[in-house]
């Protein structure tokens, strides 16, 4: 589950009330965030306000590392891992190749327990991760900057805040330049749940944008140099909204019969 | 020809150099700025500079009335007619419907005279210009707002300082509202030259984007409420550099052979 960031009670709630228990052990990863202790505590406190009584965080970084017999233990014991925002380039540098970062992945794919994140915890859940490109510099080669994220899907760019920030153009050149690629850019209080690394369904306030290359028929990509705007012929753009969802194998938008998710209303 | 904003001497630089001579009647049009002194003179001096030397400005508002004799005739004469930037409602509001706007409209349809605009006064070149529809507003129904322009073109949506401000998503909703609309996204220091109004030909430093909507398959805009986030399945977008084209009537994509307009060189 990816949130495209601002506020998150859409996110807590809907796993409080369709994905855990008040019994599950939820794990809050602070990583990101410069401010561990205070984005730490609030997320245990907004679980705990919807009765969950199992939930901790851990921040994980230069002092406090990844694979200490105490995160390893908790993480094999975690039914909901939650990353929090912050910086995504964080979350590479101090837990990814860890063993509590393999532990995550194997358990996500064998035990399907959940990861949700929210801004950067969003964006660093797939294998590429977008951290930098602003306003028009993003459709200028070489100015929007991908690297490795941490792995619990494949395939697909999440950013962020998207539609407040105008991130079409960053995400339009990352998809541009790997059009096997989905580009999904989330609204702020509004995300995606993923399952099975293919049905892509939507919750929450706002629109989910979807950028799909393997329609594109042209592109100076490879014939221009750094700092030169960018040409591409023929990319696809979805909007979703609540109530719909993307199929990434096969690239389909569809309607769902359902109405609505609980994102607004406690539990 | 219109521009996205920003730096103009490159439209400047390329009407001097392609379209008239030193001797060219040339019209600044300041109706959509506060300051048209100061913008009307800085156009000017700019086109004075480049050797040309019958420049004038006329501000038309609410004490200088579009059909006063003078403008008439100043326009019967005009070779090139220069719209700055500012707010487009005002050129709506004090242009339109004049016997002034009908004699622009009139001399362009039938002798080819060169309509040329930044900012405000290239998004109000067509039939129906957006002057409304901020951030995440831009994808809700109803916060992007629409109306008449000048149309000196038709079917067309110009947006202006797109990269820069993000405007990504008011340009969709638009076009998803009347996909008979080509939607064009022009960068800052970029711009268009649009011949028989069909043929687009890009100049300048930054990008310009085409969406085009004749593809898509589904949208919610007439069942959701005003304010309610819009879904939108299949818009096609494309990214044009200098250097390239896209044609109205064929919705195509051109690579064009020759390589540099001169908008940067002094002439």
């Amino acid at each position: 589950m990816a949130l495209g960031g601002g506020d998150d009670d859409g996110l807590i709630n809907l796993i409080r009330s369709e994905i855990c228990s008040v019994e599950s052990n939820i794990e809050v990863i602070t990583t990101a965030t410069l401010e561990p202790m205070e984005s730490g505590q609030a997320y245990k406190e907004a679980f705990e306000e919807l009765g969950c009584n199992s939930v901790r965080f851990m921040h994980i970084d230069e002092d406090n590392k990844a694979d200490s017999q105490d995160y390893i233990t908790r993480i094999e014991q975690a039914e909901v891992i939650f990353f929090t925002g912050g910086n995504q380039l964080r979350l590479k540098e101090f837990l990814s190749g860890s063993k509590l970062h393999h532990l995550m992945q194997r358990r996500f794919i064998e035990e399907e327990i959940t990861i949700a994140g929210t801004s950067a915890g969003a964006a660093a859940m797939s294998n590429r991760m977008i951290y930098e490109g602003y306003g028009s510099y993003s459709l200028m080669k070489g100015e929007v900057k991908t690297t490795d994220g941490l792995s619990f899907i494949n395939n697909v760019f999440i950013d962020t805040h998207f539609t407040e920030r105008g991130r079409f153009g960053r995400l339009a050149h990352a998809v541009s330049k790997r059009p096997e690629f989905i580009g999904i850019g989330l609204g702020e209080e509004t995300g995606i749940i993923i399952k099975h690394n293919n049905h892509i369904e939507v919750f929450g306030a706002g629109v989910v944008t979807i950028m799909d290359g393997s329609q594109v028929s042209y592109s100076n990509l490879k014939d221009v140099e750094e700092g030169d705007p960018i040409a591409i012929e023929n990319l696809t753009m979805h909007l979703l909204v609540e109530g719909h969802e993307y199929c990434i194998q096969d690239r389909a938008f569809r309607k769902l019969s359902q109405v609505k998710r609980n994102t607004s209303a406690k539990v």
